[in-house]
């Protein structure tokens, strides 16, 4: 096994599940999850975050299971007030969630990086991993259907991913400087990059279009392994079967291997997707990657793992 | 009695109850509250406007009688985050309350007017009375104690009033306009002007500073009236009595309606007050002013307007 730290690369629900198994089977120390923030968005006069929030308050046990996106215990006076007031209501911000988004606003407004924010409501909210943003600056998703290009939470939420997806834009990536500190581990000791099952559309593909971070991985000498989010030739949740079918891509686990292209070291599928896999040029592990629970979030962190350290 | 509306200048919790008082003894479109906006500040990224609101939720039903601020029913789960994120929980925002600041901050950036806020916000919250902010403007209340100038609401709520009060200044009222609405009103026909029994220093002169607003009403041609916010030479909440003292002034009923001075066509007193408003000339009506109860608070607001009809 290398020494070093694992560096997870995540966009919210999906990704947030293989994070915290990770989490739990790694020391705090020893894992770095570096979070999406294409899907970030100001609505109501707020900065929103949703894939760091989501994996903020995974690692901190703060989530709701039934959404899987907000915190567990969630009251929604806000919410019911705003409609009575005729406000925007199609991005639902329950009461303890949006004290998050007001302080995070307030802190951008007064100079604080993403960043360091992230680092404070962690260390606060009891997390020990570091959650580093792709970046500091401002990158946004941008989908365009028939009917023009609309941002990703317009699509994503208040259509509920309804548009056909025509076209992925990442708004303001080619000037984005990627995360310091995330080049900094890629410059020091790296077990593994792991490439979560998350979305690689609009939740790893943003992560990898930040100027230098795609060669900083590629160049930090570790093996480099994706989990696809892909299980008997379905995804899980969300709109990832239905994009690729729309961009043109066979849906399979196959397909999203090539996307990340000669990135790789190795891949871990389903085994219902043994089949796929198997035309791959690069070395493949098969382990049940369904994450009903806590148990098959940390056994399929093991794998990964166990795999990483193999290649 | 002359016919048109009345006019209530007010501040606040004290101006809000008699504003209700009026409310419910004049037909709705026979009313029209100039709200104090010297309080308004910027919090957490948000535009509040205390005294608009106090009014707003009063006058619909929906006000905290336990606090005179803030709405009822309100739930706390935002604070409670926010302080859990190391945020600043010195103003107490409610979550239904929060919705109200939200969703003004956001038409206020998009260019809507304080003014066409509030009234879509009355609208839809079932006031039909017109609630009007004295200016469009921004007029910023601070106060220079020993330790020399500090925004309101940071003497007012952060510090509980404990800073003695040298001096106070409308920062920007010389540049605001009057609220067109309201000089709209003034050139219609006025059956009175109330000045209700809030703070004269913090509530009401921040109102009579907006240039040409205290002409418009001296001009207006109908009874101007104060009553009194002192009862039996002491102000029944808040930092008047504090203030005047501070301010070098005897704490009186006489020592407001001297501040108003040659504005008023009468003056409302209580009936604890009859001595201290003997020596003042202009008509004076002592009545009991303490309003525990809507009925205290209709019966005022009969005697008030019986009074301005005599004048």
């Amino acid at each position: 096994m290398r020494e070093g730290v694992v560096l997870a690369l995540s966009g919210g629900v999906g990704g947030a599940k293989l994070a915290l198994g990770l989490a739990r089977v790694l020391p705090a120390d020893q894992l770095v999850i570096v979070a999406n923030t294409g899907d970030d968005f100001e609505h109501l006069g707020l900065s929103i975050s949703p894939d760091i929030d989501t994996l903020t308050y995974v690692l901190a046990g703060l989530d709701n299971p039934a959404t899987g996106w907000g915190r567990r215990d969630e009251t929604w006076s806000f919410m019911e007030t705003l409609a009575s007031l005729g406000g925007e209501t199609w991005f639902r911000l329950g009461d303890r969630d949006l004290a998050l988004h007001v302080e995070r606003t307030c802190r951008l407004a007064a100079g604080e990086t993403l960043c360091s924010i992230t680092a404070d409501v962690c260390r606060r909210l009891g997390v020990a991993q570091r959650v580093l943003p792709m970046s500091d600056d401002r990158v946004r998703t941008r989908v365009r259907s028939d009917s023009g290009w609309i941002d990703f939470q317009d699509y994503f939420v208040r259509q509920q991913c309804r548009p056909v997806v025509r076209e992925l834009a990442f708004t303001g990536v080619e000037k984005a400087r990627p995360q310091t500190e995330v080049i900094a581990a890629l410059q020091n000791k790296v077990r593994a990059v792991v490439i979560c099952p998350s979305n690689p559309f609009i939740s790893i593909e943003p992560i990898l279009a930040v100027p230098g971070l795609r060669q900083a991985i590629a160049g930090c000498g570790a093996p480099v392994v994706a989990v696809s989010p892909i299980v008997g030739g379905r995804a899980i949740k969300g709109p990832t079967a239905k994009m690729m079918q729309e961009l043109g891509l066979e849906v399979s686990a196959a397909t999203i291997a090539e996307r990340y292209g000669d990135l790789l070291s190795g891949y871990v599928v389903d085994i219902a997707d043994i089949a796929s896999a198997s035309a791959l040029a690069l070395p493949v592990k098969a382990v049940p990657t369904l994450m009903t629970d806590l148990a098959t979030r940390e056994s399929l962190a093991k794998a990964v793992l166990a795999f990483t350290d193999t290649l």
